[in-house]
Order: structure tokens, then sequence, then C-alpha cells
């Protein structure tokens, strides 16, 4: 163990997470020697334009040469914050190939290029941390690859998506529609003017991509996750959900089965009694099952200045001890099996479909028929909206793989009796 | 990193945890060497008898003799799952002077004798793990040592002890009292035929001192902590507490205020907004406060024979890779203050008190008085339940330090209109 000395390190970026990495670095500035055994210094930034000024930011720190950080030989790790593909993956690859420790917060490098990344880290045994890539301030990243490495993880389900909770948890409790929940998103900087990547369970596809790669040791690419969003929710859905006695949530599920990995974002009906249930307005949480532990679940702010920066100072401390200690590397990438994803139409599911039919003598005798010409057993039927000529049909089936649920629709299609069908969502549960 | 080689545990007791240390190991035997580049096997077991028959266990691996595991340099790691202080602390300073690690589920030796451990393991650069110390199979010690490093944690508060939340659970929803619940708990095995260590809140006294030592950086032990245990709280009391939309839970709290460290077990009314809250029956939750991260939450199996295991080998598995990595001792005990822990009598609660008082005109005025002359402010007065000739009288507090508290009490003491107060319990909040 080497003390007495100085790490030093360089933040790429200094936007929302690179300010608060800069300010708790200061915070925090007695504590490194008792925690590391060493000082810990931001000793260059890097940013597009190193004249512009920035508050409460040293600004002999900024440059905006990336050479200038890689060819420093005395900083020995490079916290990635700036997002996005590019330049963020090649400076990561340089970095490691020059002997740097990295920690990244960038879940959608990860999630594409993650194999890449670890490959050059595991090559070089150099650390390549990313806690804050998933579900913000949440320790995650660290319990599934460490606390629960003793276990078969079976299931990983996350909120992980801030802005989609935060819009459900108003429909849900003051009974807006999502055009105006999304509105207030909007105007409290939860959503983006661009709403897509969020609304639509990319950025949540991306974070249990990570998730099922670490829980399951086998890689996921955000490619191989089947997204469907939140746009198409009503607020009637909702209130069917809660006669249900359930809630309607973004997840992002991941299971390991015995015939492959299922990894679907999707909304979905969810027991008011889960734990993920509560789990309202901007928090995260992240609900994992390992054949040893059982049940566990992890909850916090899943995004914002600071409690992304605690993810990220978590790891930058780690990454620290592991260099006074020249253990670099020592947890290296866990994708050590390689078991194939399966397709959504084998994936078994509840579903709650929501069908607005003619108001004539047989309809439900023709829907149940078709339902069970295709194997689609119904858990339960509930008709309760009646208008002149319209009844509105709301059916939960039993568990069933998707692709007989599409040959049902696909014959619905055909049939006159059914106008519509508003809602087709997911139901947790066996 | 040294590859290929075999790491050998010894077991020190083979009780449910030990069983279930025993059973991961075997299961996860194919793991390892990708987890962390060796193989792990059980090589001895400590036992007192080792004569007698263990379904399940190769009784090759049996020792009644310690020294054959201490002499023997081929072990690395011994995991002390025996309980109790002696012989374990002996053991357990005896195999880390002998240069091996230790990972230990024990949190009374812990809670009592941690530092003398803590310092020994310093000394010889080895690691003394303790993952399942505190709230079986929930990640929360390596969360809080390492992923909130980067944060000054200002509170933990936890459900930490299932036999008491499950008979709090049973009292709450099926309106059960204390007794008739308590019997449940024993029937089922949750409880002890003597539950004295559970009910009176000294095993969750003895996790919070093990949290707070962690969260605070600053040694906390056993004797350091106010513990008032659940035997009081009466059917009326959880009636009470659901009119105030709260529940009642046994809580460790431990908070780091301007004037030292506050470390508590008592039952509290927790808002039902809480997440805590909705943590019912065996589970166990840890709820952590960060100046970064914000709130955040650790939910789980809080005991039983694998969820403890898991977290064991959580351990096990992190103190292999540092052996495989030569970098044994990496985190040390983070106790690098000193921070004085404040008396009961100092520490702000708001209370909730039901007093049977005299039916007779005046007596709130008289006991407002009496709170008033204290320094108690009431934020809420009920008088709900009036039978021939007593009154009862519920009061919230607003927060005050306990000791005027005192002082009101002594004075209603002397007076006869105040009949009797059988609850004065706690409620969370500012």
């Amino acid at each position: 163990m080497e003390k007495n000395k100085v790490i030093k390190a360089a933040l790429l970026g200094v936007g929302t997470v690179g300010g608060g990495v800069y300010k708790l670095v200061k915070r925090q500035k007695e504590e490194f020697r008792h925690k590391i055994g060493t000082d810990l210094e931001i000793a260059k930034i890097l940013v597009r334009d190193a004249a512009k000024e920035r508050p409460g930011i040293d600004s002999e720190l900024l440059t905006d040469n990336w050479q200038e950080i890689l060819k420093d030989d005395s900083i020995e790790i490079v916290i990635e914050v700036m997002g996005g593909i590019e330049p963020a993956r090649t400076y990561i690859l340089e970095a490691l190939r020059a002997g740097k420790n990295v920690v990244t917060a960038n879940k959608d490098l990860l999630a594409e290029h993650g194999k890449e990344l670890m490959d050059e880290a595991k090559e070089m045994d150099r650390d390549l941390l990313f806690e804050a890539a998933v579900a913000g301030g949440i320790p995650i990243i660290r319990p599934l690859k460490q606390c629960l490495a003793g276990n078969y993880i079976t299931e990983v389900m996350g909120i992980v998506n801030g802005t989609t909770n935060f819009i459900l948890s108003k429909m849900t409790y003051e009974g807006m529609d999502f055009e105006d929940a999304l509105k207030i998103a909007q105007d409290l900087g939860y959503a983006e003017a661009d709403p897509t990547a969020d609304v639509e369970g990319y950025d949540a596809g991306r974070k249990i991509a990570i998730m099922a790669s670490i829980a399951f040791n086998s890689r996921v690419t955000f490619s191989d996750v089947y997204t469907e969003g939140i746009t198409k929710i009503s607020a009637l859905d909702i209130e069917y959900a809660d006669n249900l006695d359930c809630v309607i949530k973004l997840l992002g599920v991941a299971r390991h089965k015995e015939d492959g990995i299922e990894v679907l974002v999707h909304p979905m009906l969810i027991s008011k009694k889960h734990p993920l249930a509560s789990v309202d307005d901007s928090f995260n949480a992240v609900y994992v099952h390992g054949d040893a532990v059982g049940d566990t679940m992890f909850y916090g702010r899943g995004a914002g200045e600071l409690p992304t920066a605690s993810a990220v100072m978590g790891d930058v401390i780690d990454t620290a001890r592991n260099i006074v200690y020249h253990c670099t590397g020592r947890i290296a990438c866990s994708c050590y099996k390689d078991i194939p994803v399966k397709k959504v139409d084998d994936i078994k599911s509840k579903f709650f479909l929501r069908m607005v039919v003619s108001n004539t003598p047989g309809v439900l005798a023709n829907i149940a028929s078709v339902f069970g010409n295709n194997g689609v057993g119904l858990e339960r039927v509930l008709q309760q909206k009646v208008e002149k000529e319209k009844a509105e049909i709301v059916v939960v089936t039993y568990p069933v793989e998707e692709r007989h649920l599409r040959d049902s629709l696909r014959i619905f299609d055909g049939m006159s009796i059914i106008k519509n069908i508003p809602a087709i969502i997911r139901v947790y549960g066996e």
C-alpha cells in the first residue's frame, strides 16, 4: 500500500453531474485522507469551450484539449460525465489504453459498447466503474456485482426513469391525462423538450440492459431490449387498474428463465402490495430476486446533480483505493456466460386489454372463443361502461406467450364487432 | 494477480447460517472460477461435536479442534458463523494474527468489540467483513462504506428486527394484542422462547450501533444505544396511530447532529407515506439520508438461512478476490472520527402520549399548562374516549428535548387528576 500521495483525476464534462462531482470532491477533501489514505484532486476538466466562464469552477483547470489529459501520466482517473456515444467512447478507450482508470455515468455508451470498453479495461487491468449509469444515486451495480455475488439472480425489475414515474404518479393521484402530466414534467425540468427517450422507454431500456448483463453474467445490449412507452396510457386505464388493486408503472424487467433471458421495458399493472407500487414521483427503485437472498429492493433518487455525483464519487473513491493498493481491475467484466435473449413473441405475460365492442348479444362469447381458440385463458372479464351502441370490455388474461395474444389480435382486427382496442398492458404476476 | 489456485476457507459453526453458506459454496462452485479466477472450497468446519452426524455435510470436514484450522496455513478465510462473544472473539483475533481473512455474521461481537477486531485486521492488513451482521441478506454495509462514501450521512433509520416487525404487523393488520402476536411469532419460529433480545430492542440496538459507526465514521458501541422495546405497545395505540395516518414500527435510529450522534432504538409513529411504513412482516429495511444522495432505502430479508448466507458469500467472494489481487485490508476500519454520543435526555423528539385522566372540567387546561411551563409545545390534542369518571387524552408534542418531557411527567406523577399514562411513543418528523 502506497500512502501520502495525491491521486489526480480529470473530469470530462462539467455539466450537471460533473458540477456535482466537482462540488463533492471539494466538500470531502478532508475525508479522502482517511477513506483512501491519500489526497484526491480534480487536476483537469475537459470542456468544449475553455474560455467560457463557469461560476464556482477554478478556470485554471479547464482545457479543451483531450490530449493534455491523456498524455498527463499523473492523472490516474478519468471521470467521464459528458454523455453521448462519441467522443466519449474514444476518450474512454484511449484513457484505458494509457493505463488510466475510468469512472463513467454514461448509460447510452455502456448499453451499446459495454463489451468493447470492459474488454479494454480487463486487458489493461484497470477499473471501469459505472455505478452512476443506472438509477442515479441508488447503489445497485456494486450490490449486484459484489453483495449478491453468491446468488443466481433470476429477476431484476426497476422503476429507473424518473420522468415517466413522475408523469404516471400525476396521472394516478391527480387523475391527469398523459399530455397534461407531461407538460408539467417539462415545466418542472423533469422532462426534456423532446421527451422521446424517456416516454418511449429507451432510457429505461439502456439501464435494464446494463443491469441484466450484470445480474445474469451475460451480455445484454440495448438492441436486445423490447421497449414500449407510456404515451398510450390513459386516465381510464389507471382507473381500471385501481379497481384491480393495481397501479400502472413503467418497468424495466429482466428475467433469467430456463430458455433464455427476457428483457423488456413496458408499462405494467402491478399490485399495490408490491414494494415497487409505492415508489412515486421522480424516485427510482430496483427490485432484485436472487435464489439465496429472496426479494430485495433498492430505492432512492435516480437522477439529479448530487445524487448522481454521489454514485460517481463512490466509484472514484473505490478506484482510488485500488490505485493505492495496486489492485485496479480487481472486479472485471462479469459477463462470462452467453445466454440467448428471447424474442418478445415467446415471452409469457398476463395482459390487461380494454376493448370497445358493439353492444350486441353474443359479443362476449365471440371474444372469449377467439381467445380460447388461440390458447389465451381469461382470468377476469369486466363489462363496465356501456354506451348506446358500444360496450367496453376489460379482460385480464392468464400468463400467455405473446404470440398467442397477437394471433388473437389479428383475428379481432377482422371482426366488425370489435371497434377498437385502446389498451393492451402487461400485468405483473403468475 | 494470481490465478488457478484454490482458495480454502474454514467455517466456524454449521448451524442455520453456516449450513446455508455450505450449500451456497457447493451451488456456486462453477461460478467462482469466473467471479474470482480461482476455485473456492470449504476445507474445514469447526463444530462442538465432530462425531455428530449432520445430513448433507461432508463429515470429513468436521473438526472440534480450533488449532487444526488456525495452524493450517492453506486456509486463508475464516467464516465465523457460530455467534456469541466467546470463543468467537478469540478465534477471530487469532485468525487475523495468523494472517487469515475473516468474514463474520456476529453482530453481538461487533457491536461490543468491533474496535479491537478492526484494529487487529488493520494491523495485519487483512479483511474483516461483516455484511451479514446487519439486516441479513440486505446489502447495507458495502453500500454505506463504499457506494455512499462521497456523502456526509446524517441519518440512518432501520427496521432491522424481523421478529418485532412481524409482531407489530400482526397487531396493525389483524388488531391483535402484543401477547397474542408474540405467541404466533414463537409458534412460527420467528421469536425465541425467551424473546427479550428482540422485543426489548437489544438486537436492533446492536445493528444500529454497527451502522452508525460506519455511517458517521465514529465508533458507536451497543452500550451507547438507548433502547426501548415494544412490550407496552397496545392495539389501542396502533388504532390512534392509524387515526394520525401513521403506523408504529420498532426503529433503530441514528442521526449525526451538530452536537453529536444520537443513537436509539424505540417504537415510533411514522407517517404511512414514509417508505419504511410499508415494510411489513419479517422484512427489514434501512433508510439512509446523505447530503448528496438524499433519501435512499434498502429492503429485503433480514434473517433466515439463505438470505444471511447470501450476505456472507458476498463477503467471502470479495475477500477471495482481494487474496487473488494481493489487496486484503483495502477497506479498513472507517471510524477515524471521535464524535460524542448524546444522552437521551438531550435528544429532541416529537412524542405521542396517551393519558388517562379524571373527567373533570379544567383537566385539559391543567395538562396544557404543565407542558407549557416545561417548554413542551403541543401540536395536536385529542380527547376521544370518555368513560364515566375517566377521560382519555392523546397529545402529540412538537419536537422537544426529552428532559423537558420527563420534567412534565414528574409533575404529572404528583397530580391526582392524572390517573395513568399508558403510552409514551416517539413520533417521526420535525
